[in-house]
C-alpha cells in the first residue's frame, strides 16, 4: 500500500466516524497544522507577476538564500551546489533515480522513500533503528548488513538519514551521526540526509554533511518548521567536490525533465523565508514550543499506559511500542501492529498509522502518533494554540488529551 | 544531451554574444513570452493562506474547473477523473512509468518524452510524422511499425500525441487523428494526447479523447495559452471506464510519492483560470493574433530564403528544413542539421534546436524556431505587442524580422 492510500484510508475512516457524530482524533498525518508565518503571504501576492520559466536549479536570489540559511546552520555552502523543487520529496525521488544499486534504509523511517524506491525497481536493505533515537540505522547492524550485502555481491549505493526523524520524533546524537558516517565511508554510501525537521529540533544536529562534505546531500524544505505545506517548496544542499559536479549535473538534468523548476512566485517566498526575518523566527520557535508541549502531552499518556515510546525530542510525531501489553491487546484480538492500529480506530476513533508503513514488521506492536492536528481545527484555534502560554489548558487540546486517556487505558486494561 | 543541456547551451552562447555586443535572435526556447492574463495575479494573492496539503489530485474546485473547461471543449469530463501536477510535464513521466511495455513518439516530437522515457529506460518507438502535420506519426508508417514491433516480441503499450504539436506548430487535422487512433485501438495502445497547446490553434482540434474514450489520457496546462509557465500548473484527464480507473489509481500513487499535488494557491489560479472568464479569454484571443502573425512572418522569410516550411497552424514554432539549401550549407561546412543550428547560432546569432534534439536524424537539415520570443526583451514591450493591431510594425519585431532575413539570405547565397 503507498502513502496514498494508507493516510487516505485512515482520513476516509476517520471522516466517516465524524459524520456518524463519533468523536475522533487524527493522529494520523504529518502536517504542521499551524498558519502561515506573518510576511510569507505578503511575498506570495507581490511575486504573482513572476510567470517566466526560470532556471532548473532555482533563481539565484533563492539559491543565495539557502546558502545563508544552511551557512548561519554550520554548513558553509555555494548557492550553485543549492537546487530547489516542488517539495523535496521531488528531490528525493530524483536522488535515488540518479544513484541506483540499491539504497540502505533505517527501519522504520518516512514512508515515502520505501515507496520511491519501489517506483524505481531499486532494491531495499532495512537496517532497524538503535533504542537510543530514530532516523539513523544502529551503526554495527549496519556494518553487519552491509558485509552481508557486499557478500551477496550487492552494492547499496546510498543510505537516507532523516535528522531529526519522522516517524519517531527523535534527533539522533552527534556521536551516533558520527559512528553512522564512518561506516557509510567505509562502504562508499553516498548519504542523503533529509533535514526537513531541523528547525523544530531541540537538541545539537550534527549534519552528515559536516562530517562527510563530499558524499552527503542535504534535503530540506518550508512544508514542516514553517508550516508551508501546501506551498510545495523543497531545496537539496548538493556534496562539494568533484562527485557533488557529478551529482548536481545528473538531478539537474532529471529535475528539467520531471518538473523542470519550483514556480519562479514560490521561490521568491522560499528566499524572503531562508534569509531568516525576525517574523519567521519566531514563528517558528513558537511552533517548537507548541509542538514540545503537545508531543510531551502525548507521550506522557502512552507512558502512563504502559507503552515504550522514545522521549520526543523534534517535529511532531511519536513512535510508542505496545509490547507490553501484548497480552491485553492479544485478548483483544489484535496481535500485530496493524491490528492494534484498527482497533483504536475502530472502537475508539483514534487515527494512526502503523509501523508496517514505515517498514516495521508486523508483528511489532508499534505505529506512528502524529500530535499536530490537535492544535484546532480551526484557522482561529491554531493560531490561538500557536500563541497560548499553556496551550495543553486550551479546551480543544485538554479534550483531546482526555480522550486519547480514556481510549488508551481502555485498549491496555 | 538532455533538453536541459542543450536549452541551456544555446542560452548561454546566446548571452556570450550578447555580452560581447553582437547582435541575437533567440529563437530556441518555447516560452509564450507574454504578461500574466489580467485577474490571474490577484487569484494567487487572495489565495496565499492556502498552506495546508491537499488531495493528491488537486482541489474539487480545481477538479471540477478542470471538467467544466473540458466540457466546454466538447469532451464531457467527471472531476474525479481529473489530476493536478506542478507541470503537465510531470504528468507525462507519472504516465510514462505506468506504462511500462515501450512508447511510440512521433518523430519529430517534443524534447522532454524521449528523455522521460530514457530515464525510465522505457524503449521508444519512433514514426515519422507525415508531411501535413506534426504531433501524430504517419499512420501507414506506425501501422507497419507495430507489426515490426509486434514480430520482434516488443509490446509498446502507449502513443504520445501531441495536439496541436511543438516542434512543428501544426495541428494534425481531424481525419488524420482519426486514422492513427485506428491503429492505435487496433494495436491496443494507450494514447497519451499531449493538447497543452490546444487553447493556441486556428482549425478544428479533433482530440483523441472524443474518438478512443477509454484508452486517451489527455495532458494540458496553463503555461502556454495563458502564459504561466512560471506558475507550473499541468493538469490530466484520465480515461473513461475500468482502464481509465486502474491508470488513474496508479497516477495518483506515483504523484503522491513524486510530488504529492500542485501548490494549494496555484490550484486557486487554475480553478479560476479554468472556469474561462472573460479577461482570460480576451488574453488568449490577443496572444493567438500575436503568435498567428508573428510565426507566419517568419515562416515567409523562412520560405523565401528557400526552406520547405509547413505553414503554421498553432502554438509558436515552425520546424523549417533547408534541403533545397544543402548545397549552400555544405559548401559552408554545414551539412547536418546541429551544424546549420551551429552555423546559424555561431555566424549570426541565431539560436535554433537543432532536429536532431527532437529525434529526427542528424542529417535532415531541420530545425525547431520558437517564434514567441520576438515580441519584446521588456515586460512593457510584450504588453505592446500583446496589444498590437499591427504587431509586425513594432520597430523591435521588425527589427528581428529584417535580422532574421539577413542571415537567411546569408545563409541561403
Amino acid at each position: 500500500m503507498t502513502r496514498h492510500s494508507a493516510t487516505l484510508a485512515v482520513n476516509e475512516r476517520l471522516q466517516a466516524k465524524r459524520n456518524a457524530g463519533e468523536e475522533v482524533l487524527h493522529l494520523g498525518f504529518g502536517e504542521a497544522g499551524l498558519p502561515v508565518p506573518p510576511g510569507a503571504a505578503e511575498v506570495l501576492a507581490r511575486s504573482a507577476g513572476h510567470n517566466a520559466y526560470g532556471p532548473v536549479a532555482g533563481s539565484e536570489r533563492a539559491r543565495r538564500a539557502a546558502a545563508g540559511f544552511f551557512d548561519r546552520r554550520g554548513l558553509p555552502t555555494d548557492p550553485d551546489r543549492v537546487l530547489f523543487a516542488p517539495g523535496s520529496k521531488a528531490l528525493l525521488f530524483g536522488l535515488l533515480a540518479a544513484l541506483p544499486g540499491g539504497v540502505v534504509l533505517p527501519q522504520p523511517s518516512w514512508v515515502s522513500y520505501a515507496a520511491q524506491a519501489a517506483l524505481l525497481h531499486e532494491r531495499i536493505h532495512w537496517v532497524p533503528v538503535p533504542a537510543e533515537a530514530g532516523g539513523v540505522p544502529d551503526p554495527d547492524l549496519l556494518e553487519r548488513a552491509l558485509v552481508r550485502a557486499e557478500a551477496d555481491g550487492q552494492r547499496p549505493s546510498s543510505l537516507v538519514l532523516t535528522l531529526p526523524d519522522n516517524p519517531t520524533g527523535t534527533l539522533a546524537p552527534p556521536d551516533l551521526v558520527r559512528r553512522v558516517c564512518a561506516v557509510a565511508e567505509r562502504h562508499d554510501l553516498l548519504v542523503i540526509s533529509d533535514e526537513i525537521y531541523r528547525d523544530l529540533a531541540t537538541g545539537e544536529l550534527r549534519s552528515p554533511a559536516e562530517l562527510l562534505p563530499e558524499r552527503t546531500v542535504v534535503t530540506c524544505g518550508l512544508s514542516k518548521s514553517t508550516a508551508l505545506g501546501g506551498y510545495r517548496i523543497g531545496f537539496a544542499r548538493l556534496p562539494t567536490g568533484e562527485l557533488g559536479a557529478r551529482l548536481h549535473e545528473e538531478l539537474l538534468g532529471i529535475a528539467s525533465e520531471i518538473w523542470s523548476g519550483l514556480a519562479a512566485p514560490m521561490q521568491d517566498v522560499a528566499a524572503w523565508v531562508l534569509d531568516d526575518p525576525a517574523e519567521v523566527t519566531e514563528h517558528i520557535a513558537a511552533s517548537s514550543r507548541l509542538h514540545r508541549a503537545v508531543a510531551g502531552a502525548v507521550h506522557a499518556e502512552f507512558r502512563t499506559a504502559g507503552a515504550v515510546c522514545r522521549e520526543p525530542t523534534a517535529a511532531f510525531y511519536l513512535y510508542p511500542d505496545l509490547e507490553p501489553l501484548r497480552p491485553a491487546l492479544a485478548a483483544r484480538g489484535a496481535d500485530t501492529g496493524p491490528a492494534v492500529a484498527e482497533l483504536l480506530l475502530d472502537r475508539h476513533g483514534v487515527g494512526v498509522l502503523a509501523g508496517a508503513e514505515f517498514g516495521d514488521p508486523e508483528h511489532a506492536l508499534r505505529f506512528r502518533v502524529a500530535t499536530s492536528l490537535l492544535y484546532g481545527e480551526t484557522p482561529e484555534q491554531r493560531r490561538q494554540a500557536l500563541h497560548s502560554r499553556d496551550p495543553l489548558a486550551l479546551p480543544w487540546i485538554r479534550g483531546s488529551l482526555d480522550n486519547l486517556r480514556a481510549a488508551l487505558r481502555d485498549v491496555a486494561g
